[in-house]
């Protein structure tokens, strides 16, 4: 209950301050990223041109960096954007799409982690492992060993989190059939969402815009990355209960943006499922 | 009312002749743009790279510019494209996203309206006067400085829209909570839409899609801005009117596509604000 | 009614396997191609750096080469993985978007073809036919040379379908008012689909993703080109029949998604209008 307050504070205060979140990300989910982020009250900007990325930053509230579309000029972008942001004190989120994929993913992931102070990173367990160096074999980018047990995380997963987030000097959100939210110390679980999301692309790079919204709206990186991922699934989860028969993942991605668009307070604290561990 | 009747033309001749127009464009908002472009009854092609852009705008019917994801690269295709249409009276519609917000930006965009003579631009304010080298400060690409005064447009922002259009000898749409459309010597104001749309991403890259798609149907550059203007307006006003009551901007932008698709000169004359000043 | 039972059989496979269709592809229609290949119920990766594709593609099912927003770094990503798709027996299958329209894409599109083993090639007739050599003008990559005639596809065309598919040793789906398959022996009609699907973006590129989770998934090249092709015929024509009359191709493309999500055996055996000739 707690947390939901929290959360409902950092909604409100989003929709007050309408941070600007610059976006380095990929051509797949872009524009899905972009309508959250508007959807929530927040002001997206896409640019990831090396001649402009750290100008454009320095206006904006908060930078999310997303390894989607990877492609080598881009990463120079994303670094130089990065520690524009860093020397700003200008919150960088990171989502390490696809990393343990490809060394080359790996690779860049684990770069742009040790060269940039990273507020908050959000991936599913195999990119959260691959990133700390963990040999894992991720199978495409939309899917994921998700979280086991449908009863609760097991507390292995929980000391890796925390050892994530103290090595890395990081908050580290990972996303699955529940999600852990930890900055070493504290240890957020949430259990809303639906597994139908899963089959929509990109609701992990829109889960990742939402925290940017959050950070760029002077919400610390452990309460802003929980109310993203919390929104994320409390949207997925009141959009699937709105969904008739014949409905499924495209109306269930126009309801997802519907729902964050008149998200209430009280739709937070009647469906919020927070557990703090 | 003469001018809704212009419009429902422009409407019959895009359906009649079915233009082909290119767009040199941003990956945020391209599938949109696509999207709306065949919903009038154009039909859209999308190509950027240097070693086709001469060729592809041979066979279209306009060409829309579109700065929304600038890369480098893509800028001389920009260029090339834009001369060859210049060559073939092509009529060529710049939409300069986020003028203004980097010096980057806007001084690609100035260099595109010195090199490339350009039928229509499209922006919101901040981009016109960036364009127009008033020193503004542009947050992100979907947010404006909106048009003061529900009541009508203050005759300076007239005087400016008009200069504008007389320096670079175009037309120029400004968009926004009301919309200004001029040669330099008539000018129209629009007062369709709905103040939502600004939450839905590519709003402004859409407009300039039906414009594109106006002046490829062998419409003049002041109607076709007009009738692409007022469009978009209509069809985000009609489709508001009908969103129920849980629907927000993800059922928005699947609405203003329908309507599009089944747009009537009726709705155009039902729904159309346009006055001539 | 033996086809349409191999092609309920090929989509309980992509449901059980769960294939990683690997896509280099276009940011027009990327997420739509995403979008529908988790809802047909596999998986996706859109990767393009020459860094990663050999990488990306080893642990793909199958791969997806589109040609749609061509450019020339990528272009040496798709030889790249489509010589290690090669190598690995990976099922390759090429989209030539807009081959015929530049001279620069059908020349893409032909070293393509010459230099890798393609599983199947699905296009509009123009492309096709660009493919082959016949010299004709694409009026932008949505539209194409339909197929004539309500009544039956002319025998022209099927010889030169089956000639197209023995010359280049392949598989040819050519889609448009009715799809022809045919591995140069084999040759099969599909008369789903609506006229409002060439309405909408992308859907020739979701028919090749379809086409690519079905060869993923251990179906043959002939009979995953013919599934894939009757899949969104099928889809577009369930959606259509379940528009209201306000709705248009904004709605039609939502539909097309929840109705592959659902898709039954029973959908299948209903509605496919699947003749071999």
């Amino acid at each position: 209950m707690e947390a939901c307050y929290k959360i409902s504070r950092a909604l409100q205060s989003v929709r007050k301050l309408k941070p600007l979140v610059h976006h380095i990300t990929n051509y797949v989910t872009a524009n899905d990223c972009a309508n959250i982020t508007l959807a929530i009250g927040a002001s997206p900007v896409m640019a990831a041109d090396i001649c402009e990325v750290r100008d454009m930053v320095s206006h904006a509230n908060s930078l999310v960096i997303n390894l989607g579309t990877l492609d080598s000029r881009t990463v120079e972008s994303m670094i130089e954007a990065g520690k524009r942001a860093n020397e700003l004190n200008i919150p960088v989120i990171l989502d390490p799409v696809g990393a343990g994929a490809t060394p080359y993913r790996t690779k860049i992931a684990r770069e742009i982690i040790d060269t940039i102070e990273v507020a908050v990173v959000r991936g599913n367990l195999s990119e959260i492992k691959a990133l700390y160096g963990i040999d894992i074999q991720t199978k495409g980018v939309d899917s994921s060993e998700n979280l086991s047990g449908d009863e609760d995380v097991p507390s292995y997963l929980k000391v890796f989190a925390m050892d994530f987030a103290n090595q890395f000097h990081t908050v580290v959100s990972i996303t699955g059939k529940m999600d852990i939210i930890t900055d070493g110390k504290r240890l957020y679980i949430v259990k809303n969402g639906h597994e139908m999301l899963s089959r929509i692309t990109g609701t992990g790079c829109m889960c990742t815009s939402l925290i940017g919204s959050y950070l760029g709206a002077e919400t610390n990186s452990i309460d802003g990355a929980l109310a993203g991922v919390a929104t994320m699934g409390i949207a997925g989860e009141i959009g699937y209960n709105r969904l008739d028969k014949d409905e499924g993942t495209g109306s269930l991605k126009v309801k997802i943006l519907d729902v964050i668009y008149h998200l209430s307070v009280k739709d937070i604290l009647k469906w919020g499922k927070i557990y703090e561990v």
